[in-house]
């Protein structure tokens, strides 16, 4: 009985995982797919540097050919990251006839339709439930689990970092800034933040989810980014009075064949199940036509989960190569693009503005949302301490991006408004 | 372009739903399928019965071997329920070559093992997605999604009658036989609620995912069921004030390679991830070895949501048979069978008890809990009104099952001891 060869691209956080997991469920993993695995060689930057993971040297190399084009080397897993040159090594190792095992978000959001055609053209699988939520096999419960139905919106929770600094945030009301150093000194946040907290990593996920459940080309330029480097504690405190509380949520949605795609800082009701998701995990939500509303909860990073994931992907190769039925995993989508317009975008709003406090200063600013037809759901007006304003908190019902964007610029104007302190979109309501 | 054939047994709620998803859905089904799917013959018990759906006549039929043995049907959906006499309707249908797609909880809880291998013999897809927890795709996960990983414990809330009722019950503090009224009033109970009240039907669907999460031929008769008709609203309100929520909870545990699967009502800590799973919604948290914590959530009943489990299914199978690769879908146990003893089960309870008033009753008390070993976590003592008695609530750090009923048997002899009112377990200390 022959083994599997493995060749790993990276032995990082996930590769270690990755080996940990083949070593550890050798037997599972054998009882499953029928034969051994065995990893042959693995892709490092520096053979010499010491690892918290034992492995025989003899594995290592710097050299990338030695793993793609190893004839003996069956399946690529490619754990290292990077785009351009990544991409690269994906191609020649899909040339050369290597199916491939991914959990490179960043890759497969912006190079995914490329990467997974030429895959079919060479009768190779690519794989690449990791990318996605970590340890939660949410790309398999859309594509199998939920084939049968019309996904209409999915809502994710799907950066753990961002999680858990809004989760620090609301329960302790600390500032972004101070739990943005906890979480950095924590390893929970990266020395450049960046691509967590301005809701690039979200993006990417959630390209990679709308192409899937919509059967679309979505591409990353067309998912609508805002971070949450400026929410601030006042915003959660106000929020959580009238009931919410603050995510940084991906939407996806469609309607009518048109779809929209977004991250943004954005109120839950508290009783909504996406509310209680706290910390560094992860969950998506998923309404579909027939099957209502569904949840997928777990760990979104971590090495040993994200490896879990990888290691799945390996056996669905497995099993698709002991029945010769590799390459028919090609992404073809069924529809042609469209994105909603602002026009076409209706969410509730919460708005957080500041107002001389004085008769009349109210209804001005009511009658600027009448006026559009816009009605309110919640309204909470405080008076600042020591000053002459007043602090107005809003939830509107339903109305359109671009209507209520018109509102804004008309508040910003009026002569009472001294200041629009912080707008969000409001999402969820009657959940469950 | 060859359509799929496709026979029904049954044309209920869930039969309705097939109906409706194949015809709504048919343009994204052909997609993914690459050919027509059409529904050939139903079996009903009566042709001229009225139905909610509107059906072709001339497709109806009283006579079972007209959907089994027809030449032409490729998959039979069951949907009709029952045990035995649907045993052998599968059973010929396989025989005829029928690749067999069920949502029969009580059927796959008894017979699957049978089902499944002679499927296998007879080159056969059997798929029962649909069996468990309806429109979550659990089994799907469980087999594919987390493949690579050893999971440790399943909870489930897996019955969406009791949820409902322990949810009012909470909720409003209403009594137990007032609340299961109202449940088959609204339909969401049956005349004979026994089944689902008194733990059977989730026994059911918990010897299901014990047999694939553990690899091990666990029978329905292994399952520990106790149901919730004892819970009174004393029990949920003394719980709640200790912050428990009481749910009817299904657990399957592995250590040491060996298990335990139970029903019971238990108590999890309010912030636990299924406390919030509310009314007739499901859930299944999966702990693995490797990836942690995952939760899968999603509509447990109901025409569409079944239904889209069993079409999802249906697509499994027609996509195997255009890779010619049916019939390898064969539940294999990779371990003997071993249940834990009542010594090898380990969990917190929970203990209320009416004592008399008087000095040094709970010491003799706590002193048969330490002669134990046995130490708690909670108490709440309270006086009882118009009486001389105190209500005494305990929750307890783990101790074995044996060590508790020994305990409580000591208890009951007591002469402080005016009644136990209940013990339940407590699951879930430490989630997230």
């Amino acid at each position: 009985m022959r083994a599997i060869h493995v060749g790993l691209l990276g032995l990082g956080t996930v590769g270690s995982g990755v080996i940990k997991i083949i070593e550890d469920h050798q037997d599972n993993l054998m009882h499953q797919v029928g034969c051994p695995i065995k990893v042959k060689k693995i892709l490092v930057q520096d053979t010499e540097k010491h690892r918290q993971i034992y492995v025989d040297k003899a594995l290592l190399t710097t050299d990338v050919n030695e793993v793609i084009q190893d004839p003996e080397i069956d399946v690529v897993i490619e754990v290292m990251g990077g785009v351009e040159e990544t991409r690269i090594h994906l191609l020649n190792a899909l040339k050369a006839k290597k199916h491939i095992v991914t959990a490179n978000k960043d890759l497969m959001a912006v190079y995914g339709s490329e990467l997974l055609s030429v895959a079919t053209e060479n009768g190779c699988d690519l794989f690449y439930e990791a990318s996605v939520a970590g340890g939660i096999p949410i790309l398999r419960s859309l594509v199998d689990g939920l084939a049968s139905d019309r996904i209409t919106k999915m809502m994710g929770i799907v950066n753990g970092t961002t999680n858990f600094i809004l989760t620090k945030m609301s329960k302790y009301g600390s500032a972004y800034k101070e739990v943005l150093k906890e979480a950095q000194d924590l390893g929970y946040a990266e020395a450049d933040p960046t691509a967590d907290v301005e809701g690039l990593d979200a993006a990417r996920k959630m390209a990679i989810l709308a192409r899937l459940g919509f059967s679309m080309n979505v591409d990353l330029e067309d998912v609508n980014v805002k971070g949450i480097s400026q929410v601030t504690d006042d915003d959660i405190s106000y929020s959580k009075r009238l009931g919410y509380t603050m995510k940084l949520i991906g939407i996806a949605q469609s309607e009518h064949g048109k779809v929209e795609v977004s991250v943004e800082p954005t109120l839950l009701p508290d009783y909504h199940p996406l509310a209680s998701v706290n910390n560094e995990y992860n969950a998506v939500y998923v309404y579909g036509e027939a099957v209502g509303e569904t949840m997928f909860y777990g760990p979104g990073a971590g090495s040993l989960p994200t490896a879990t994931a990888v290691v799945s992907d390996l056996v669905a190769v497995m099993k698709n190569m002991r029945l010769e039925v590799n390459g028919r995993s090609a992404f073809a989508p069924q529809y042609e693009k469209q994105l909603k317009s602002a026009q076409d975008i209706y969410a509730q709003h919460f708005l957080r503005i500041h107002v001389q406090d004085q008769v009349g200063a109210f209804a001005k600013i009511t009658s600027l949302f009448s006026d559009k037809g816009v009605s309110f759901e919640k309204i909470l007006q405080l008076p600042l301490k020591n000053s002459n304003l007043a602090e107005i908190v809003i939830v509107t019902h339903k109305a359109s991006n671009h209507d209520f964007e018109e509102i804004l610029q008309k508040l910003h104007d009026l002569e009472v408004v001294s200041e629009l302190k912080s707008t969000y979109r409001v999402e969820g309501n009657g959940a469950q």
